[in-house]
């Protein structure tokens, strides 16, 4: 890790730890995974997970592993910025797609890129549609592509 | 399960273990899960996992193991084809692309149908593409739609 990815994850810390609680403690795959964030600078979130408990039979990383993997780091892109918009949303995926590029050998990081969706809506009861590309490395080589819509739903408060 | 489905399985009862013991000796994630074979009748395949193991936030299925389902599935059913024909590849998956119709509170099951692929080429050292589709029904909801492309390829012996 860069010293200025450390730096930004200082800032971040909180939110990080509060990410990686909230996966770990309510999506139990998660845990078993290992899945947990590795920098985020505010704009961008890199993900990883050890390759050990997400091995298949040709011992590299398992097709719905690197899909999961995928999707959780959509998916807390969107969490930590509803976090930092200090809005509240049930963010749930419509729908997903995936391109297996070469076999993940070792550890592998998903990246995303936050593209600018306007989450204010929420507070007025106004659902958002929030479509991300992830990447998913393994050392310099690009392994896998994801392309999935989330969609933030206003939470409802009695 | 209705007699003909437990009369399917008596035939191919010894598939239907080695496919459940590979699946859970090879891919760590298909044992949490606790993904299992439930009838197959040489043409259709049907496939289940407990809630409880792959809940999200929201207590309904979580979209990366509703994904890995389905992709273990038609996995599955290219492996059950393969030991049927007396051919041998492996398995991998190019791509996968899923639609989340609705949440998944039940335990759900996963269901594919063989399409006649000719998988006899194997044997000539040639590799088989497989497009398969899994449905993920909830008792008589249909709540997502996967669609994959499996590759054989065969394997090379000493």
């Amino acid at each position: 890790m860069s010293i200025e990815s450390s730096t930004a994850n200082i800032e971040y810390e909180q939110q990080l730890t509060e990410l990686t609680r909230t996966w770990h403690k309510t999506i139990p795959v998660s845990e078993f995974m290992q899945i947990a964030p590795v920098v985020f600078d505010g704009e961008s979130l890199v993900v990883s997970a050890p390759l050990s408990p997400n091995i298949n039979l040709h011992n590299t990383m398992f097709a719905g592993s690197i899909y999961t993997l995928a999707t959780l780091t959509g998916w807390g892109m969107v969490w930590l910025q509803q976090s930092l918009a200090k809005v509240e949303g049930d963010i749930v995926l419509a729908d997903g797609k995936i391109r297996y590029l070469a076999p993940i050998d070792a550890n592998p990081v998903a990246k995303t890129e936050w593209q600018d969706v306007d989450l204010s809506v929420l507070k007025r009861g106004k659902r958002v549609r929030i479509p991300l590309m992830v990447e998913l490395w393994c050392g310099d080589k690009k392994c896998a592509i994801f392309e999935g819509r989330f969609i933030s739903l206003p939470t409802s408060k009695v």
